[in-house]
């Protein structure tokens, strides 16, 4: 067993073979994982059961493990079958993750259909499939530069 | 053996990679499944002898698996040597599985090449190639949301 | 769509490359075959839902497409939690399909660990699976010579 | 050994996979089998030796396996070293072979170029490599619909 | 998002290939995963972070999924540097989950070596890495009889 | 189109790998290609349809291409379903088509079950499947050595 | 050890494979063999080291077996580091080599630039990498039509 | 263990398929060498910690083994996060490796969106991935012409 | 670039999927990496050129990022071309390494070939071949339990 | 192009992973390559046309870039009909060539039939097949270690 926090084998090497401006999705429970994605992407799939792993697990071992300069949310709908009223509740308790992180950024969201472009660049390079059962808690990392 | 009705392992792993937009098509005995499909489209074949299986049948354990939010079908040529007049009749089966598996869908057809055309995008998951008999008994589903 | 009975692509393919001594095991619903299967032997699945596709429908499909000369039965157990009285009721369905294939040949009943290790040898060249959900509804063929 | 036929069993793979619209290319053999085809196509080669086997041959064995509904052959040239004065012989023993399969079909020639480009599209699922030595015995079907 | 409990897609494949007998080890955080398995088997990844996922977790959900018929764990070593006194706290979880599933089976303890050897057979085939970071904790299942 | 008489691409490829001592089974309709071989043979199937093409055709190219120094046949069995009186008729056409290419050899018939374990040697290089119907045609030939 | 004159495994597969208007390209030590390349080739290595093998060995060997109906060469450039003075001496080699293998050929030199753009086409099918030390060494083959 | 300088065995082969014109990057530690990449390029991990190894110790070794004509670096950002005053320090350890390797050239730097496009074409063979720790320490090579 | 020391993409991924008696072994430069080694194993190429990188520098990496319960040396030979006077001054390296990082283990020396022996088993998950020039650098991990 | 003598990418390649005791056969023209070697070893094809390459050239390469410490032919046959009266005369370009290397090495010549047998152990890691025409041409190298 490894010793740090991020210990998930194809993880490691996935996000180790990446680097600046590259893109990890880590993607809610209802997201197209084999559709919407880059030409450069792997798909990893943690999504065992309804509820476990969630997108706010994940966020919290990908931050240990790499540095991060831009992270993008999904606007939810607000009207249709799949609305929202107000933002998702999800995204509290991402923005305490990215605290406690140490990081200092914003979320950043995008109209839905933007945001599938945002993800399938030829920088996109990992999604993470989770069984997160949130509407609208997909997230976009940014990959930044380590600087010690 | 798998204790829900959708038992087939290799379907069961394409859908769970996919998600909402995701389409599947449950092509009849004629369609040219090798061909006429998405770029990310997996090939199932349970072609065994005419009639073993239907479309029908693959319907009913794919809407016991996964949410649908759309289903659309082949309209019939009403000319040249493949033409059928009226409806075919197994769109009533169809509307019956539907009803039956507690959805509130309508089938919505569209012109053959159109819907080669629907087909063959991004979107594409999954092609089951059954041998209905049938002509136009061809049929196409788009993935929805699980809301629990 | 092909023309003749058996149109499954691949169970086409592995048959065509096989021979007299050959052997196709049609699997039942519970039958372990990723894990008792000969070195050379592919597995195709079949098992759509519980009773699609059946043991007795792969049966009639098989026979109709290569000649064979030995059919063999796993033999029930007649104790313990899955103890059968008196023989499977698939098996007359098998000998009716066997009689209306024109061949003349009895089913062979073997001890169940003797038929797992008649499946686990180098002449074991196709596992189908099925979705039968009879208990000791396995049958194994092999195959004969074309003679005309 | 098969029963039927074709016996083939990569052939009867790729056309058990294959539908309405196909192209199957049977090739003679000068035929650039590795250069001109489309990208959904698979190459087969059958070319033992001059003659070993003809485009005839694989037009019998294709036709008793699969519904066609149009056959095209390259246009003779009728000026360069590869001139042929009068279309090829082997048209007629084409013609003689579809009668026997009970179709009622047409031969259709087109330009050579035309016909590269017919080919090379992702209709395109099957090149036949033979050994036909004949000049311009190229023949490209269209698979059709099985209608009982 | 599929609607079962059990939603992973390379799990849902692999147990959905094997049948009676089959044997699932669901392995702690520090069981070699690479190392100690049988030739049959494949190995999935769900170790994000220590204690995501936990063995009980993948219990859960894997006894939703398969009928279980027997079911073994790890004894622990009672001297050396990785001595536990008494059983794995973890195992009266185990025991709820399983009365919860509704099953009626029993925690059957064998030596850490001959567990080794019970995992490394013909049988085996998967491993779900988990990682749970309680000694003792792995768990090897094996596969019973759907009998609907 | 090559200019020699063996053009077959991967015939070529793998008897140009192969050498002294190597073995080349060229098999008739009825033997099992797909599980009596060795372990580094290669299997090219070459049966289009019964009697296209033959053994003979086969022996005839490979004799162009590559020396031999041994041939063995396969005897008839003398009862029992399968028997036949007397030598396969094509036993002389092998020692016609060997005597024209200028070979000295004498065929060596092995006994059927001894046959199959001559052919499922470390030293068998390719199997090459025909269709040939007539039943005890297969021949097995052991390559000999370039000498200019 | 096969009885023609080219016995490279490889090479005979994938010229056999090919056809009429397909190109060879035999490489000098200083080409890109990796990067300048249609889509459709392969690339077999045959530089041992300087001077071994050449071009013109290439040559020989594969005029002996397919037929060539046009031949290029990379037109030397007559500035910059690379500059030649007058045409490479090793067109006169393979003038000659061309002259004894039959066939009424002329090299036709093209520009550097346009040369690889010749090169990078579907119907390309082979580069040799030879390791020839003259600089513009490079020769693109046309296959043509055997007509016997 | 090789006997030159330059003995990784995958780099040795990457570079050996390689030619006049190629590009070779060496990667800094923060470079995205997985999604920053022309389509013929193949990348090679070297980063084994912070440190270890670094650019210049590539640059050595590739300038040991294989002739270079040019050697582009990426210009440094003067703002923003990442900016650098003045050139990175290593640019004068390049140019001292450069000069010992024996070869008379200068750096030349490109703009940062500029010198992804100049990676990502046809002519990319190969990306080194070193663990190195300075900004901005990227390096392309073009290979030259042996002229021995 | 991740955080941790070990950033090695393939390392990370190979220890990731080992466990508790897993092997890791650290080759120098004159050791077979692909001949000597367990069926299970991994070999991974560090070995840019003659002392970059070292076994030490690995030990470090790895030492920082697994949990190691044993570490086993080769013995020097004391006759023969390659004997060495006493142990490998690179041992007190390594000494001073495993001191760092806060392990208390010593060195336990084996026999050169019962060292090829101990490697060359089922629990060998990774070899990372550096290019160490000091004889008998090789250096064999067996991975621990990690407990917090 | 490489600067080094041995500039195949591939050779480079297989003996970059290999090292002491590593061992390389350099195969005449009838050596059976693909039946003839060990479980680890690769076979590099580089005949091209008899006598191109030859035996000698391979030896000089690959002595120019690895250590070696053993040498082995394959002796004679003195009866049989590939009978040579005497030792290969190309035995003593083999000592001038390993002579001109600097290397102090006899050749060991052992019977035919242990010939085989040295060669197919764990230890073979290449086998190149030259096109030498010369009988018993055969030679194996046992890698040494490189001492700088």
């Amino acid at each position: 067993m490894l010793k740090q926090l991020l210990i998930h084998p194809r993880i490691n090497e996935v996000i180790g073979r990446s680097g600046h401006h590259g893109k990890i999705l880590i993607a809610d429970g209802n997201y197209p994982a084999s559709s919407k994605k880059g030409p450069n992407a792997e798909v990893i799939s943690l999504n065992l059961m309804p509820g476990v792993v969630t997108c706010d697990q994940v966020l919290k071992a990908v931050l240990s493990a790499i540095p991060i300069e831009k992270i993008e949310t999904m606007m939810t709908e607000t009207s249709g079958p799949y609305a929202l009223a107000g933002d998702p509740p999800v995204w509290d308790q991402y923005r305490e993750t990215i605290r406690q992180s140490g990081l200092v950024l914003k979320l950043e969201p995008i109209e839905k259909w933007a945001f599938y472009d945002a993800v399938a660049t030829d920088d996109h390079v990992l999604t993470i499939q989770t069984a997160d059962q949130q509407r609208y808690a997909n997230i976009l990392l940014s990959i930044g530069v380590r600087m010690d």
